[in-house]
């Protein structure tokens, strides 16, 4: 059995595959026309792809139009003055100007990188920001540095708190990422709440129904209508409900939204403005934008990097081998379906949806560009 | 409706109430005989005390002839010499030198504290320590200092992460502690599995079935009997099943395990020693005892203290008068079922288990000592 579990599932249909370097040009025109600096249109480039690569395509060239909506809208500024307005030896807060989140999470996390480096840990706030992709690329760019990566980040309100009606949080992912030796590196990056929206939106496409637990409606109660959000309805919190721990699950995503928001002087809770360009953001804010939150720890601020990483190469054999359940070869270390299907898609390509396709050819038509 | 969520379901019969000053004056003099030094025997009286107060009846006195008869076996040193053995401006590892856990922690988070006065945060990883009472202690320590806290543990193995039947990792709980204004602190304390092993020992007392999603049978399939463990099962991490995002819980047991041990030096994953007595540690150790891990983070390293506790005051308020699911009065703020607790058992006294009583009976006979 192959454990790809972040593949979509309907990944046979509805789909056309394009080589990689054909999407990066694309994108990387799309963000020059919209007036970003070269060297940020390359990161940015460079970020949204990583999120096609690793298989994990809601965050991907998906999301290319809506950007572009938002800048549109003058929602998102494609020349921030991206800078630090607060600090102490390990710590920043970092006002992202409105800037896209690919182009401002990279610029906090290399600050928390550098405070890192001489203060053994660097933590960085950040308001003001947009959607800023997969947390793992921010969190990875502290391993090549031997340096534990975190990073986090609120986002738009689909989720009900246990107990709740009202949609008060994101899916507040985080990501924890973790350097080894021979082994590849433990990156865990996951929503926080029982399923990401980008699985509900495959459930969508195919008509599908979704699993109890993943949803409720408007009144509370359990649903498993896919479009239950458009009704009212609302994302759980990981736990799903009560008796399985759904309180945990809103300890976690409050967690992160009081780092990424509340230290940073960000928008939190049911305040976080939309990320589509179509609803306006709250009339009330009580921060500034979207708000993100980066770690980077020196492993050899705590231990020898050698044998830190000898001892992450023991840990992560020691549970790939473990006993599995039958019909399981063996189990999944944090970070293994994503990197399988990067070293898949480098080579053979990014298979995209066809509603993707129409869109970015959509995108290409209106910016007079080629897809 | 009381949300009540973490008093015992089972409050009412087989319980007798103490006094708190019988019950700090009894655990006080056992530490006492145990050898500790005075300060280190009312600082573990302190941190096992909080733990009945606030509710979480498991860690408190229910545990204290556990600690008695480690140290009889040697495996747990009443006189340690606590000490920093590596450091940066904003790190630190300490060996605890086989400690008591309760005497361990506090000197950890305090190491943190100060290091985050001068440098903005600190982080502290533990080796060489044991079971540490509630998270929650050393995390609030940094609360009076307009600090955030972190506290987390590994723990002996019980868990199955997502496919495996095997038991890896511990409960591994996570404390985040989180100042406020006006409001009382948001205290996010949670064990990183679906269920709390304690809440497993109420319905074993009980004679009562668990839920579905707690607990896995050692072939992997599912099981609602609580003693399931004691036949080779195991309980679940938080999300219960693969649809239900258990890889989820898996990583955050994952995170706390590495955090807690792969970067201190202690014992990691199924190495970590039982806390039982009657069980042998594993006779290939891969570390030194358990391990924990804290963080404390100055709020003013980010923006104005009193800014940022006015907005997690706003943050807390509108949480918690969000509109509810029927029969529900309102949302619950981490920490609030606890430190309704606090309030209630400071005055009326705290219920102990008639099991419970038994067992300090009989710990106070072998100690020559008063119960």
């Amino acid at each position: 059995m192959k454990n790809n579990l972040y593949l979509p599932f309907d990944k046979a249909r509805m789909e056309e595959v394009y080589p990689v370097q054909s999407l990066k040009t694309f994108a990387l025109s799309v963000f020059n026309k919209m007036g970003c600096p070269a060297e940020e249109a390359e990161r940015a480039t460079e970020v949204l792809l990583s999120a096609d690569l690793r298989g994990i395509d809601s965050h991907g060239l998906a999301r290319l139009s809506g950007y572009v909506r938002l800048w549109e809208g003058n929602r998102i500024n494609s020349k921030p003055n991206i800078r630090i307005v607060h600090e102490s030896p390990s710590t920043a807060v970092v006002d992202g100007d409105g800037g896209l989140g690919l182009v401002v999470a990279p610029k906090a996390m290399q600050i928390a990188i550098d405070k890192a480096n001489t203060c053994g840990t660097g933590w960085v706030a950040v308001k003001h920001s947009n959607h800023f992709g997969i947390a793992g690329f921010h969190a990875m760019m502290a391993l090549q540095h031997d340096m534990i990566g975190i990073a986090m980040t609120n986002a738009s309100p689909l989720v009900a708190p246990t107990f709740s009606v009202e949609r008060l949080l994101g899916t507040n992912p985080i990501c924890v990422a973790i350097p080894a030796g021979q082994q590849p590196p433990f990156v865990a990056d996951f929503a926080t709440t029982t399923a990401a929206n980008g699985k509900l939106e495959i459930l969508q496409r195919k008509n599908k129904d979704a699993p109890e637990g993943w949803i409720q409606k408007k009144d509370g109660s359990g649903s498993i209508n896919a479009n239950e959000l458009k009704d009212g309805g609302a994302l759980l919190p990981l736990g799903s409900d009560r008796d399985h721990g759904s309180h945990k699950g809103f300890c976690l995503g409050a967690w992160v939204d009081i780092f990424s928001a509340v230290l940073s002087g960000a928008n939190y809770g049911p305040w976080v403005p939309p990320f589509v360009s179509f609803l306006a953001p709250p009339a009330d804010p009580v921060g500034e934008g979207i708000g993100h939150f980066f770690g980077a720890m020196r492993v050899d601020a705590f231990r020898p990097a050698a044998e830190f990483k000898s001892h992450m190469d023991n840990w992560i054999n020691r549970f790939r081998n473990a006993k599995t359940v039958e019909g399981i070869d063996h189990l999944i270390i944090p970070g293994d379906p994503e990197r399988e299907s990067e070293a898949d898609r480098l080579v053979n390509g990014i298979p995209l949806n066809h509603k993707v396709v129409e869109d970015l050819k959509e995108l290409a038509r209106k910016m007079d560009l080629k897809f």
